[in-house]
């Protein structure tokens, strides 16, 4: 038996005692606000939820704006203000998918003029590189490496680096168009002077500790008690949080290591296989199964951990339901940060630098060699583990867990009611309103929406320089992401509380802390990641005559293979049909002829500098034109800036005239009013910044 | 004849229209409001002026908390809020001064256990350093070198990077700190509603500008008239503006250059004197002699350059005071950072780098060869000049401009007026309030004052790294400048006509960029211009036992003085008592004898790689910690905005009883209450964010 109570509005005093205790003694299951009416039978009156049904959550509306005004009217400020950022969000990458692409085709048009590439793809260049692994690999010849190198281009040219600091500033225009959309819907909704504080309700669990905690039963506000819970109180629940978060970052540091395992091991033995077919396609299912299993990982350890989050936080008892938002969402955020940028992160930094050299390779886990990049820089795998994940966990997020889990959910719980699907249908009819709502799913907050987004913003920002398709994918899966929200909303959810909010609170500044982020991360894969900087050194130091050409020669150190370690050298040293003397590898060091052979060149020392001073150049101008653009853009529009003033202005008046008149029949209430006011010669007029809501609002 | 008006109040309406025109016309000479009364007279009854001039205007206060609250209540929130900010600053400096006599005296201490230092001055290293000018200068031994090297380790050592760091986070604490501050006053002073455009006067030339431009002589508002001066108007004004300032610009470079070739002039002439004893003394008298005529070049300057601003603001025609009073500032702080600075960057990160090397030196202006720095580092020299530069400025600026000027201004206004000192005595005492006020200066803003805090804020934090004095020395200048300025408004100006502002405006921007700016001017001097990077390269790289041991050898190149260029060689090679083959010279060059003889060598380009990689380290942890210790503390102190917070409810209450008042006795006037709302179900309760000013603030 479910008991549905009546509508809870916004009136504070029977939100704190009322229906929460009775729901958390168990005298309800559940409390909820009711739809508008069903959805699906086209001759009831038209209702609100009909009316989004059919304006906002179809598909086929995607090219239209979203009706706000009524998103919010319907669900309250909170739903409304998310779907008026992920609408703005979407729009903003527009323009950014559109240079992206144009990006991606100037690295297409311009594959065949790359000298590099044409020069690794020369056979008469003829270069012996060192084998990739021990033993089981042989001498290769650097032609073989054509493709990639010639796929590499398209995501490493000088375009990338335009466009990440076009990045950049695209991301500082968002924050300020989004500040301006929300101030204007601020004005619009008349939540100009709501401040964040008033709503915010000390939580039942924190109650109830408090009363555990005095050993008194009464549950009247903490605040009259003066008992708050006290830092030795809460230490078992911070140390808990601590350890497990540590413990669960560790966790994915572990599997990513696995990965990598999984991948060298896997890459040793397809080399050993003797099917000549297996070995020509080595690299690309290596790579590929690697980012699919990267891939399932994160989207396991993503609802793992979004459990075990809210865990730690109950266990932490905070005050209100603030409070506790705040710190769940900080956790989250941690987590499933960290769980989906740590593959990202090691392909790009980390991957190709702890490789050692021919005769002194490192080795991890008793034997295995570390893994080395393709000749062309790790960029392009880079993309492609962006590019999986991206696509992967947008697909499979999308349709699995936000359509097929509640609907299955949904299933579960009509199950449990017993009835056979005829019957239900008889008793369809007849179902009352908080009878049908039942059946829905409830609301769990849009914290998981934000969260989504706020991933995929990080990936569209922070790598974007080695994946500039980034912002297009985005794009295709927000038109989706936006209505399928919408389609949950509307109707499978029952209908969430309305709670007001003036602004998109944490996210904000979690949003902006990343755009922060990415524009050092930008600076470093264009720095580290990608070849632009050796290229530009060479092409201005080094080249004889101001062109790329001998760049790759330039590139690779030489190795005598009389300097192999034992045990290391190639088993089948003949395979490219001529005695191999000396190999080459991607390095910048001493050639064995010198007398400090094998240390690291002069030359990576420049290059090096030159990496650390384009990072400092790169961060400090973007910063600069990112504070310009910040300072040059208005936080609030001007009409709006203009409106405000004006009813300013015409409250004034009115607080002036009220109060003459009221002087007038009762000056002996208010006749201390100048004595108490601290000086008479700089007295100004009262100045209330609230709009006279009780005004009709049509009139301006 | 003068005539002194009625003092002028804070209504609007007779400001913008009566006296200003009056006195644009030239009916009245001037208009102010009047001083409470005299001072110098004991048996006077009591005013706040007198109580100003005990408590507050007497270096016998220096120790106590000014009287803000009766400044402002005499001055207005203006002047108030500056002396609050400067007592703030003062206040602040207080640890930072204990922290850098700290450093310094670390510095001391550890002098004797410096090994570079040690090795310099050891005469068993026996090193023939290369010649410092052409011809008439000969080589010289490194030990005569020692006190430099002794005294450069006094403000380099790595005391100074902890220093820098803890002074980053010092001005992002000072900020915070300010920004509760304000927080406070606005709550005290009931400016938490005043918004900051309600003030903005339109200014008398603009009027005088749009009328002429309408060919109408109606000076009513131009906001009414919709004619605005629009961008060809002003074109001429902002051309002019962009010249004059690029002008003056290079002026000052122009004036920093001839400094230099000064130098370099007089050292090769004192080189070329016979006399041994002027010999000695060659390097102080020159860095002492230049440091003072930058210091006289500044200070002439400034006062020139604050004209030139005022004169191509009042061109512009801004519409506003505001807008008037902002752009004259940026101007006024543009021209006067590049004055002060320019000397100091030049030192810090020119000087020394443009030398080129023995055998193929750059020339400037003919035949001279650009300054070396002394073995130790240019550091010392920045040390000298920043000393020079913040002691001179603030001593004769104080004395001269801010005390002399005004007297003497007041004497020649007393001469014109024909009197004798006689006659004067006798009319002293008949004279009305009004007339002695007339004899005191006219109040020019605070602007001058906050600039000078800006200039001297700006050497706090830009190059602390090179001085940790710099604190103590703004700490007693700022002092003894509180009651300086104290005495300047109470005694010697006319009383200002007071104005209300909520925070200090443009310069709390100015501020905060100069403190963004620091970070990065000190990761670049410890990086740079201290021999902080080096060291630690050699260190942990190149020492064969760990120690500094063989630094001062590692740092030198080699020399064969048979590649001198013709004409260059010294004209008394044997000066030194033997035969000189190779010299040394302070660079990471190849040695004559390497195949690539004087080129940059392998170890300079890894100190680069290094010292960029410090800057973006530095940079980037100290943004980390500052942004974190902004967010750590919040901006509104916790008592204040629980207060707010109490008298928001308690103004809701009143509001509600009101209304409900109301609409029993007029219903028929407010029936359309509820239908104009866009939602009934998320209505709230309006919540004004107005304390009541009507009533009794006593109360709470």
């Amino acid at each position: 038996v479910f008991e549905v109570l009546k509508r809870i509005r916004w009136t504070r005093a029977n939100y704190s005692m009322g229906i929460t205790s009775l729901l958390a003694n168990g005298v309800y299951t559940s409390a909820y606000p009711l739809h508008d009416g069903g959805i699906e039978d086209d001759n009831a009156e038209p209702n609100d939820r009909k009316l989004l049904f059919e304006e906002w959550a179809s598909y086929s509306v995607f090219y239209k704006y979203q009706p706000i005004g009524l998103i919010r009217t319907y669900f309250g400020e909170k739903v409304g203000l998310y779907f008026a950022w992920l609408g703005v969000y979407t729009q903003m990458l527009i323009p950014a998918s559109i240079i992206g692409v144009i990006v991606f085709l100037y690295g297409c048009a311009t594959v065949d003029d790359n000298i590099p590439s044409m020069e690794i793809c020369d056979p008469r260049n003829n270069i012996t590189m060192c084998p990739m692994c021990d033993r089981a690999c042989s001498y290769w010849k650097l032609v073989t490496a054509c493709g990639t190198a010639r796929a590499s281009h398209l995501f490493d040219n000088p375009a990338t680096v335009f466009f990440s600091i076009f990045m950049a500033l695209w991301a500082v225009l968002f924050m300020e168009h989004w500040k301006r959309r929300q101030m204007r819907l601020n004005y619009v909704w008349d939540l100009t002077d709501y401040g964040m504080d008033e709503e915010d309700h000390s939580r039942a669990e924190y109650e109830l500790r408090v009363a555990e905690k005095t050993m008194r039963q009464d549950k009247s506000a903490p605040k009259e008690e003066k008992v708050k819970l006290t830092c030795t109180d809460r230490m078992p629940a911070y140390l808990t949080t601590v350890v497990t978060m540590g413990f669960m970052i560790c966790v994915t540091f572990a599997i990513a290591f696995g990965v990598i395992l999984y991948r060298i091991s896997i890459k040793a033995a397809l080399h050993m296989s003797t099917y000549p077919a297996a070995r020509s396609n080595i690299r690309a299912t290596v790579k590929t199964t690697a980012a699919i299993i990267n891939l399932i990982v994160i989207i396991i350890l993503d609802e793992i951990y979004a459990s075990i989050a809210r865990w730690l936080t109950t266990l932490e008892v905070p005050k209100t339901d603030k409070s506790f938002e705040e710190r769940l969402i900080f956790k989250t955020f941690i987590l499933k940060f960290v769980n989906a940028f740590t593959p990202i992160v090691y392909l790009a930094f980390f991957r190709g630098r702890l490789v050692g050299r021919p005769g002194n390779y490192l080795y991890v886990v008793g034997s295995y060699r570390m893994e080395e990049c393709a000749h062309a820089g790790c960029l392009m795998e880079l993309c492609i583990q962006l590019c999986i994940t991206m696509l992967g966990k947008q697909l499979i997020q999308n349709n699995l867990f936000e359509i097929g889990i509640p609907k299955l959910k949904k299933l579960l719980r009509k199950r449990k009611s017993e009835l056979t699907s005829k019957q239900e249908e008889e008793l369809n009819k007849t179902l009352k309103c908080y009878e049908k709502d039942h059946f829905l799913g409830p609301f769990v907050g849009i914290s998981p929406e934000y969260m989504e987004m706020i991933i995929q913003f990080g990936m569209v920002t922070l790598f974007v320089a080695s994946f500039p398709l980034a912002p297009l994918f985005a794009l295709l899966n927000n038109i989706i992401e936006i209505r399928l929200d919408a389609k949950k909303f509307v109707k499978e959810l029952r209908r969430p509380i309305a709670a007001k909010a003036k602004d998109i609170g944490i996210w904000y500044n979690l949003l902006r802390g990343l755009s922060k982020v990415a524009v050092i991360v930008n600076a470093f894969v264009i720095a580290f990641t990608s070849d632009f900087i050796p290229r530009l050194v060479y092409q201005y130091k080094y080249s004889s005559d101001g062109t790329m050409h001998g760049f790759v020669n330039h590139t690779l150190s030489y190795f005598n293979v009389s300097d192999f370690e034992p045990g290391t050298a190639p088993l089948q040293p003949g395979h490219l049909g001529h005695d191999v003397k000396v190999c080459r590898y991607k390095d910048y060091r001493e050639p064995p002829w010198s007398s400090t052979a094998y240390q690291l060149s002069k030359e990576f020392w420049v290059i090096l500098a030159v990496r650390f001073a384009f990072v400092i150049v790169f961060q400090n101008v973007v910063m600069l034109m990112s504070d310009f653009v910040d300072w040059l853009i208005p936080d609030i529009p001007k009409d709006i800036s203009l409106q405000i003033h004006k009813e300013k202005l015409l409250m004034l008046e009115y607080f002036i005239k009220e109060e003459q008149g009221k002087r007038l029949t009762a000056q002996d209430n208010h006749s201390h009013d100048d004595c108490t006011s601290p000086s008479l010669d700089n007295q100004s007029p009262p100045q209330p910044r609230s709009r006279p809501i009780f005004h009709a609002r049509a009139g301006w």
